[in-house]
């Protein structure tokens, strides 16, 4: 049987916490990307943390993947993508891109991006969003004339499982210190506070798990 | 002396739960759109209450909102949007926007989208998110031939502040029950738990204003 472990906002936030100095240290981002729906919320808390004294915010941009094997379209009528039955599985969909045309991409050319995701399970969703987002820089920045201008992309999780990968992210990311789980665990399923039905048996069941 | 209101995650995240079942019932939305930073968490948040038994995720966009005044531009180099100090203001600029060509803004037309953000403090943002994803959808369903498609838009936040508002909502969403606050509060400061540098001692503070 799996391991169930319970992670509560308080806990969320503490991580995000903990990291921002590591974060900071290590790379200096000035752009976070957050990918939808488990990254928003780590990106988030994890701006308050970056905020420099004196300097703005640092801007969140959102994307948004799934990870799910095609089972079929819900019969509402709506577009195919946003209403298959999502499934555990290896194949990555945009729900939601950066504008290549727009502003959006063109901010990210020489700067130090980080992508926030809550949890780094197979890693086939980081590989889709560094290996894509990479392509695209590099064409805007190209497309700008600004082809000189080296992006950095880092990545930032919540949680690493321990396990065997099937994504890989670049070798001078691994090496470069470019990527940082606040937590490594093992193979085991992670409830976040986002998803409790019941908040307070959630931290109940997380306080329970701590005293062991 | 304007009062400091302390929420916690667990009332943040009972706020979105106690409000689910009313955004079912008024206006059954089939797409999210998070107002970034402050939406991100309650739009995480209500996903997981707003997911029906036997139905995929209800999919949410985000969008990027910064209200300020121009106080000049910091000096490092990068975009003047992203990059000038932010303060309390009336200018509403974009920091990231859906892709009008693509099928982001495609997928919006004929749905019902909930607009989530944190708060409606002056309603300068939400007026100008409904007035511009209205224009913006009506364009691309025009441009899809589906102009006779219906796209309704409805609001949830999770604190309205009973106050003078300098931006305005159609009538018809408001007289139309498609606008939803979980709380109303004074014009008090709030404090949000994302942006706390000590959870444990902010919780310590909610708990002793609910005991007064």
């Amino acid at each position: 049987m799996v391991e169930k472990v319970y992670v509560t906002y308080n806990e969320v936030h503490q991580l995000c916490q903990a990291s921002a100095p590591r974060i900071l240290a290590a790379f200096k981002p000035n752009l976070i990307i957050a990918i939808g729906g488990g990254g928003y919320v780590p990106a988030r808390i994890l701006r308050s943390f970056l905020k420099q004294p004196g300097s703005a915010n640092i801007p969140i941009q959102a994307i948004g993947l799934s990870l799910y094997e095609s089972l079929g379209t819900a019969d509402d009528g709506a577009a195919a993508t946003e209403t298959q039955i999502e499934a555990p599985g290896t194949k990555v969909t945009r729900t939601q891109w950066l504008d290549l045309g727009s502003l959006e991409m063109a901010n990210l050319i020489g700067k130090n991006v980080l992508i926030v995701d809550e949890v780094d399970d197979t890693r086939t969703t980081l590989e889709y969003a560094v290996k894509e987002l990479e392509k695209d820089v590099a064409t805007a920045a190209r497309e700008a004339g600004r082809g000189g201008e080296a992006t950095q992309f880092s990545i930032f999780v919540l949680h690493n499982k321990g396990k065997g990968k099937k994504g890989s992210l670049p070798r001078e990311m691994m090496e470069g210190g470019r990527y940082l789980a606040a937590v490594t665990v093992g193979d085991v399923w992670i409830n976040y506070p986002w998803e409790a039905t019941d908040i307070e048996e959630h931290d109940r069941l997380a306080a329970l798990q701590r005293s062991k």
